[in-house]
């Protein structure tokens, strides 16, 4: 399995807080006209912590209709528990994802040393039917996956990439040194991409990119291509609108910014409140300006 | 609702990763022949993120058939979706539960602002037959209980309580002067107790209590009724071992202090791993200790 | 020596930032008119870090000839490297201080492990011709003082005592319980006051105590004599200003605080700047309530 | 000023703890046939903080008489007051220095708001008779410089650069990308001097470029020729010796790596310790394998 390029987290769309299926097939078609690798369901950024179980399985499915067998799709399933991780997996895997990504347990974070972590996704890759992608985001979990306890999982043969989103560029190298043959390193910090791709990682997996993905393609492909100039300009433009949707204004940003590209946004669902006018206004403006390049000849 | 005196959060046992429900009844039986006050089911003592939806029901039942009515049984009952906080509430109160404890939704952090926070705990007590217990541990999840939202929140006639496990002697000194009559604030942070009881704290939910119950309730008698020197001499010696079955060793330490002290203690669900063995025997130490004390005229 | 009761933190007046020696010979002599066991000079609120040191030496003097030889001049001595802290003690006690307080080295912050901080206070206490007492702030250094430190330093007959700032009362206790007879512990978090002294704290080294000393003296005896109910009241109406004067608006605040109550407060020295209008405003209506307090019959 | 290349924070050698100004001269003699840019003198590495103020000037002359004046001598000369920073800094240009480089005032961390921060600069810049250095070291100090503050600083005349050692890539790129033409942004975080270049930065001032300059150097001409694989691939050699002598065994190790590349090391001054042996031999494991490369054909 070959991870490069850029992937979104998609959101996952609520109508009265239920799952608007149909809402969320329309975003993956239009993400599918553009020239993104594939996309990630129930992420962070899918609210997962905040999606019953027994809704994975029609989340992934309609997915799968809208995204054609040469992307990969793949899935977050990762929960506090080992047999509960697998059994999401499972489900995910059959519903038709082409492989998992799987957050750090981190509810007990100081009991989740090295080796609890290693059991943790052995178990995992060994009941996954399909290939497990790591995912370390210690800001949020408190829990880090060290380069050391990466290179032991990636021996495993059904674990083939990491999601990496704490922005530490000493680790993002660190990964990529090690990094067995074909192992992905998919970062998740915007602000950190172009820096990212220079030290190796082979893509990202991007909340900005469920709003402005081809923006996010040109900046990969300029870096791998070696016009590093054009994509260091790419990532000054970037910026404020990835911070926006992430560290700023959360998950409701990110919906707010989807509303005003013209996808189906909508409101979080509860605790989640939906994005402040104020936050929606700086949004606006950060999607104007970039809007403005664009008509001037640029594509976003 | 009267909360008052000392609560065991306590652990859910585990017989080859599934719960033994006869291990928790003999527990359960054995705390109620002590002064504690009741118990908490499925806090995060009872590993209750690695626990399933389904198995909910069967802990509190359980629970419930062995603690008489004149003692309480809360149940610990937050997810991060407020639907799904409310759904296992309103299971936990059919099961029995006399009160839920519902810890604050932590997953999206940045965004769990006084107003989220507010609207939740409103629909959640809105929904909840039993009465509801705020529960803030901000150095595990990050999110605050601000004493102003406290405040706020205390207006409900269905939130009739409060835990505290920060360790902030100011925070617990601004809760409980705005509290209103009979609200109780429980504390969390046992190395904290006798000064949280000075500050006129109502009681605890403290880990330890699963393993030297006596010895909690001991205290907290000694701190109502003005033994200061008293209440200091057993804080004292509860500290080290409540350091190791919290912060310590966490909730496998907890355990194996269940096991050496006759308690159904027994490994955690995975990904948790059990107690080292040096764990183990430090934790020994520390209950031979307060057992000599205790066979020289003391109870325990 | 006997490190009892309350003890302000005092400020340094300035003007046009030289030195005001007669404003500080004025807030002297007024403290000394309460019932204060003695005061300390050059601490952190008294900009010690911006004071040069060959100033050292006349506030030193000033402040002597205020303090009558039946209270404690305390004077802050501390400086990053071991030769310097050394230089400062005996400039301070050859100009009249009674003994010195020196907090942890902090620059060099990783380095500073027990082993060093041990090595760098014995050094110090060999040669301070006066006791001296151990100062640990760590959320505002990163530099802890473990209990277990405390202990082997509290072993050398020239280290008297310990000023404790963190604000934990698991540490306090740990402190109380481990120091030999007559070694004080004084707390520097004002809102842990009285839960500190009901742990068994000698005393308080408090920035609040600049502006209301009679309120934490009557704060301290109440303690001391087993009136809980009054001593917690005085905390409740205390914490407010005390919070105003330390985390809230720093020293800045506290000279404000300190110009409403009739010292000398005046502005501090830069790159500190005077507070705010905002500022100001928010510790008169502070100063306000507590007034009228006493007007109504208690004595501030 | 043109700050562009590779900057060593020298350290300052002690004999029996008095500066040992010959030992001093030997190594600028010897960093001074590589192809470094300048150096900086009484940074954090090199003791600042334990230097005595009249010990500045000396070591100031001695570093100038082995710098040519085609290459630039910086000395660091920060105090926490405003007019101690002022009257370093003048001693320093009047002994030689080309520019000053001031960190952020840090004692007084939450008083120091952007306002505060600006007015200390413009202070000092006005003052002083060389140009400025601004540095922020947040993760040490606790002070942040904003891009915003650093673009409004960097208006001024005699603010000519800024040494960022945060290794955050996200603010760097914002550094870059806000500062005039000629003002040099250089790096304090040798694992992320790499990707720092990518983003423009145009150059660092790097604890490790005292023991191995030349690959520091190389490394730098790669990333600015556009040789990026071989500047990746000195980035990932260079990174465990960088770390060794900063975060992991700090000024003590710096200096036994400078006793093992042949330069004066020696101990620092208390209270910091000399590297332990196990230190020593996890940095000559680290020297040996670079070395190994070189005369495997690789300049070091």
């Amino acid at each position: 399995m070959n991870l490069k390029g850029m992937y979104p987290p998609i959101t996952t769309p609520f109508l009265d807080e239920e799952i608007d299926l149909e809402g969320l097939a329309r975003n993956v078609s239009r993400w599918m006209q553009t020239g993104l690798s594939g996309l990630v369901v129930l992420g962070s950024n899918g609210e997962a912590p905040l999606v019953d179980d027994d809704e994975l399985e029609w989340v992934v499915a309609t997915a799968r209709q809208g995204v054609p067998r040469d992307r990969q799709l793949i899935a977050g399933t990762a929960r506090q528990s080992t047999r509960a991780t697998i059994r999401a997996t499972r489900v995910a895997a059959t519903a038709g994802a082409d492989a998992v990504l799987v957050q750090t347990p981190h509810f007990f974070k100081t009991q989740m040393t090295a080796d609890a972590l290693v059991s943790y996704y052995q178990a995992v890759a060994d009941a996954s039917p399909v290939p497990v992608i790591l995912y370390s985001f210690a800001p949020l979990t408190g829990v880090q996956l060290q380069p050391a306890t990466v290179r032991r999982l990636a021996e495993h043969p059904n674990i083939v990439g990491l999601k990496e989103s704490n922005g530490d560029m000493a680790q993002v190298a660190d990964h990529v040194t090690q990094a067995p043959p074909g192992f992905g390193v998919l970062v998740g910090a915007a602000a950190t991409l172009y820096a990212s791709l220079c030290l190796g990682a082979s893509g990202g997996i991007l909340a900005v990119a469920c709003v402005v993905p081809e923006l996010c393609v040109r900046l990969h492909r300029a870096a791998s291509e070696g016009r590093h100039q054009e994509a260091l300009e790419l990532q000054r433009r970037l910026t404020p609108l990835a911070r926006s949707v992430t560290t700023v204004y959360g998950v409701p940003g990110l919906k707010a910014a989807m509303d005003l590209a013209g996808y189906v946004g909508g409101a979080p669902r509860l605790p989640l409140l939906p994005a402040s006018d104020s936050a929606r206004e700086a949004i606006r403006s950060q999607l104007v300006a970039l809007e403005e390049l664009a008509e001037a000849g640029d594509t976003l």
